[in-house]
């Protein structure tokens, strides 16, 4: 039997318990990565329902409170709060203390929070691919991040040992680790994931928007393609409001190339083009195999 | 113990054994609906698969010696290929046969199919909807249609009893059964299946035209979104290629109303407009509440 390892970190705080917060807290408690989690949460009924499930050890209303002590800070909010939640922690922060986040954008995020990050505070930007539709603690669960990718985007100066602790935090609680630059990782997302999330939120509303009739027929047929847009489109809203609004130029660019490749298939359909039609559909089956074959299916 | 039922039919024929004809025909030998099952296939390796996985009873090269002698004759191949199928079985089906299909597109494959069906046998066009991304017969399940739709559009002169009798059918193997207009259908599946594919197909398209390094970190962090297209733009080609060509005027009105909604977005978020996205995001998350309200998730 291997020595069991020893924990990474004697306290962690959460600033936002939701469902990314709370899978990282039962994973960390789980692989004995901390030895005590603590959080912080606006929404009493998140405080509570992490208190109840045994996520957290306690759980404050107060920022200082939550952090101080704290050898690690992990923000798992909407992005649009990091500004506001950096400046409020900041003077609380301990010396020496790693303060990351899981934010599915981080060159907004970066320039948000560094100028508050106090020099003895080392700060490493992170985002887990990982997530469901669902929202809340409740719906955390520690398997969350098996075999996931989490990405790690640290400043030049970020030190390197605090890098490499973060780093092993993710993989004791079963993820893979890519370290990545912000600007790079923020076009890979909207590829990703910011893209399809906006599409499935256009194509649902699309369907909402239809006459009475129609639309409780979308919702009785959806087991034909629809509904795996829903999901989709069921993710937590000001999570995904933030998402568009903190990462838009990145979108935008490749919801432009979108927008070409769909009047191209239009114009296939108008003509009858079944060769442009078939090739397209064929190219599309082989990149199933290969995300299958990479383990990500 | 309730008695048990008769079987409907006595010798049943598919022509086409791909994911939808299997199903059928195993879920057909489970409930005992018919007590033979034949099919068709212009592909030899579909047709020994049927044979060896004991889906059909006897697989047949030429359609004349599939539908011999059937009661039911069920056409389950892409729909473009209906009129000359419809054409070729036509000599050999048996005074008082029905034939039915399974076909995502109506009123085209009517048209295509109607100029050919002799007087003394009954035409009932059908569509379950049921699938998954796999094709071929060995992708078949007895289960496919639990709890699902199955759709019928019966023409105004077609006999009812004969509708009756599909429509049993289905519900034997766990369907529920919708009767619709064939307009209306393709309107409705142009809208809960067609246009998701559409655009399934077109993002993951747009994604393998990418750069190399950018493409092979979209298969590497697919899961955070893009793989749920990846799954649906796995479909069968020419199934799809076919649905197109044959749905083209109801696709193409409900693609415009979806292009003005995905426009009116690009704005919101060029503008950093959060209350329109957010809006937008509440709204969608109600209807997959929904589906799983209707038990179609």
């Amino acid at each position: 039997m291997p020595k069991p390892l020893k924990p990474l970190f004697e306290r962690v705080a959460f600033i936002g318990i939701g469902l990314i917060g709370a899978s990282m807290a039962l994973a960390i408690r789980r692989a004995k990565v901390a030895n005590v989690i603590v959080c912080c949460d606006s929404n009493p009924k998140a405080r509570k329902t992490a208190l109840d499930l045994g996520i957290v050890n306690e759980a404050f209303k107060d920022y200082g409170k939550a952090v101080a002590g704290a050898d690690l800070v992990v923000i798992a909010t909407p992005v649009l709060s990091y500004g506001a939640i950096a400046k409020a922690i900041a003077p609380h922060l301990k010396p020496g203390a790693i303060l990351t986040d899981t934010g599915s954008v981080k060159k907004d995020v970066i320039a948000a929070v560094k100028p508050h990050v106090p020099k003895n505070v080392h700060f490493v930007p992170g985002h887990p691919i990982a997530g469901t539709e669902h929202s809340g603690p409740e719906a955390g669960f520690a398997e969350l991040f098996q075999n996931r990718w989490s990405i790690l985007t640290p400043l030049p100066r970020t030190s390197s040992k605090a890098v490499s602790k973060v780093a092993d935090l993710w993989r004791r609680i079963g993820a893979k680790v890519d370290i990545m630059e912000p600007d790079h990782h923020d076009m890979v997302l909207a590829i990703t994931s910011h893209l399809p999330h906006l599409i499935a939120y256009t194509i649902v509303g699309t369907a909402t928007d239809l006459e009475g009739d129609l639309k409780r027929e979308v919702i009785k047929y959806s087991a034909s393609g629809f509904r795996d847009f829903t999901r989709i489109a069921a993710s937590d809203p000001v999570m995904w409001r933030d998402i568009f609004l903190t990462n838009g130029p990145a979108v935008l660019e490749i919801l432009q190339r979108f927008t070409e490749d769909l009047t191209a298939l239009q114009k296939a359909i108008r003509k009858n083009d079944g060769k442009t039609l078939e090739d397209l559909f064929t190219r599309t089956r082989a990149v199933r195999r290969s995300i299958i074959d990479a383990r990500q299916a």
